[in-house]
């Protein structure tokens, strides 16, 4: 019996029309408690409405029903990855969102800035929330301890920071493993855990954790409150089959935030730069529109403003987009998809379960309302699917598909 | 790499809201040929439409497209446990459903009783449909036979009327096992199968069926139409993960007939009482609302009218349940979900595999209808989903689901 994958036995690769995804992020709402509608309703976005009217409208599930991702598996399902089985730990996350380039075999690890007293027990898991300035202090003391360290033999250490108390840590060398318990306790009066191994095979990377987080302790001595740190989310980096190998498809990534570039390099995308505002990502989509297949275009403010909880800022956000679409509609691709990674309800301020407006613009479509939002979607002709199956859409709605079966 | 099962792998045990299931059994329905309306739709339910206009709606696949579910398999679904893979065997349900508290490594056997000839051959395979008197008498005579037997060795021996010709056999002791033959040949003018070991460990459990088999004959052979019993539907119960340990909730389930606190009790549900009538159900769910974190209750009228094949009657049923809502609603649970286990229409007389209507209400729903049933739940904003993705759903409303990722 052979097993079918798809997309991935379906594909043909004698070519077909380009596909643009705009991924407007956390774009999905709920409706306003006056007027009853939701933020993408109540923006005046002419250009996605007219998009809308010639295009077949949907709603994605980013993983499960009732399931809120965070932004690597809401983007990992709309690159056609199922993000139930391709888990990106949150060390690698970490790392890919500070623009560090990740390769396979490096191990990834959250820490955490936290205040340690005499007896190395926890104070502050959190270091009081250092400022990024006071943070950033300490992670370069830190980097400068590592460097003239040696208890780690050939492997590399890398330290950066992220934000507030959160850094990361990537160790690159051989026989690494990522089944190590964290050394966060979750609370405070206790020591950390050890980095114990969690298989045996984690032995190494288990001692030199350990070796690695005492050394921070005697770096960090003489500070005053950020005195030590903790460590979770251990990823190991291993290579994922890549958009080109999995649908023949040279992609590119367009996005001014490193943590959706690295995600799109995760999956074999280019990069073909790190621009500073809308309308320089929008002159690097144009630029390398003509050298690729798949282009992928990230609008970060409707999920920043949500997370804002400001009805009104996303609702701007949203329409500051749709003029940035006129731009992205002219480039004509064969397929042209709008949609978020997950919703970000302005009234709840946080990333949410619920299903995200979707537009797949094409000649093949079966256009069913002028107006692109949550309403007119939930009775679109692509129905309510799990975004990972929008790939399988996309790619044949490019006819770049062949049939399944004679 | 990590296989993520949901929604196991994502629940947080830190609290959230209340949820209560309100189970309309049976009540989705087919369009009434005059008026095209189905019951749900013809009814006066004021206060679920009440309840629908600040909900989301759709529907639910009780087990997967076109699968009439029983009432077991239908519960668990709504349970948040895959139907498919979590099976209670027929014989299991018959021993909850006249209320045996089974306990794991029990063997519970669905018995028919039947007419046998002088040469052991099936004359009728249910005996001429006994009254229920008629049937009882024989099954105390049996439960009589086997106190005094010596054959069963350690095993205790349980004998239940279930209703006519059907009963249940409860075996308690080690060492018992399923894989054995049903003995209904499923014809007459033959004799019995023998209880067949259909696995190598099934050796002990095969003999003592058999023994056990032949003892009941022994103990009919004066009567005059029940003079044996056929076997079939065997189930070794086993534990199942909890409701708690699952999605860290404390659940109680309010029901007036045995088989649904049954059901309820296997994935670890409480059971406040056993209510005779709606409105004593209702005082246990207040009663119990406090306390608990999931409530379950369930309306058994609008599945049994629909079974007698009466539309008006199941109207009727359903606007009984309705009135009832008025005081499950003013509980103000933070979600609060009204549905089915599945349909019923009147039309067929029977359950049917059709959609159930489904309603969630929350603070965080996108409302579409100030209606609740099957047309307006078809344009709902929870689309379509099976069944067993429905607790996801609820966790999320209820604020009990971590974020997926980062």
């Amino acid at each position: 019996m052979t097993e079918i994958h798809l997309p991935d036995d379906l594909v043909h690769s004698n070519g077909g029309g380009r596909i643009v995804l705009v991924v407007l992020d956390g774009v999905g709402g709920l409706p306003h408690p006056e007027h009853g509608r939701t933020e993408l309703e109540a923006a005046r976005t002419p250009n996605l409405d007219a998009l809308a009217a010639s295009s077949s409208l949907g709603r994605l599930i980013p993983v499960a029903p009732g399931v809120t991702p965070g932004s690597g598996p809401g983007h990992l399902a709309l690159f056609g990855y199922d993000p139930l089985r391709t888990v990106i730990g949150r060390g690698a996350l970490s790392a890919l969102g500070v623009g560090f380039p990740l390769e396979p075999g490096d191990l990834a690890v959250r820490l955490n800035l936290a205040t340690l007293d005499d007896q190395g027990r926890v104070v502050d898991r959190r270091a009081g929330r250092p400022s990024d300035e006071e943070a950033r202090a300490a992670v370069d003391a830190l980097r400068s301890g590592f460097e003239a360290w040696e208890g780690a033999g050939d492997t590399e250490i890398f330290v950066l920071h992220e934000k507030e108390h959160r850094a990361v840590l990537i160790l690159r060398g051989s026989g690494l493993d990522d089944r190590l318990r964290d050394t966060d306790p979750q609370m405070t009066g206790v020591p950390p855990h050890p980095p114990e191994a969690l298989h045996p095979d984690a032995g190494s990377a288990s001692d030199l954790m350990l070796a690695l987080l005492d050394h921070a302790r005697t770096v960090l001595s003489e500070r005053q409150t950020i005195t030590g740190v903790l460590a979770r989310g251990y990823a190991l980096h291993r290579k994922l089959p890549s958009m080109g190998d999995r649908f023949g498809l040279r992609g590119a990534a367009v996005a001014r935030y490193p943590m959706y570039r690295g995600v799109a390099r995760l999956v074999g995308m280019e990069i073909p730069g790190e621009p500073g505002s809308d309308d320089e990502a929008l002159g690097l989509l144009e630029a390398s529109f003509p050298d690729h297949d798949f282009l992928f275009i990230h609008f970060k403010e409707p999920d920043a403003r949500g997370e804002d909880g400001d009805f009104d800022a996303k609702v701007a956000a949203i329409e500051e987009a749709d003029r940035a679409m006129a731009r992205v509609a002219a480039l004509e691709p064969e397929v042209l998809m709008v949609t978020g990674d997950h919703s970000t309800p302005a009234a709840m301020a946080i990333h949410s379960w619920h299903p995200v407006p979707l537009l797949l613009h094409s000649r093949w479509a079966r256009p069913s309302a002028d107006r692109f939002g949550e309403s007119a979607c939930r009775t679109g002709d692509l129905g309510q699917l799990e975004a990972r199956h929008l790939m399988s859409l996309a790619l044949a709605h490019a006819g770049r598909l062949d049939k399944f079966g004679a």
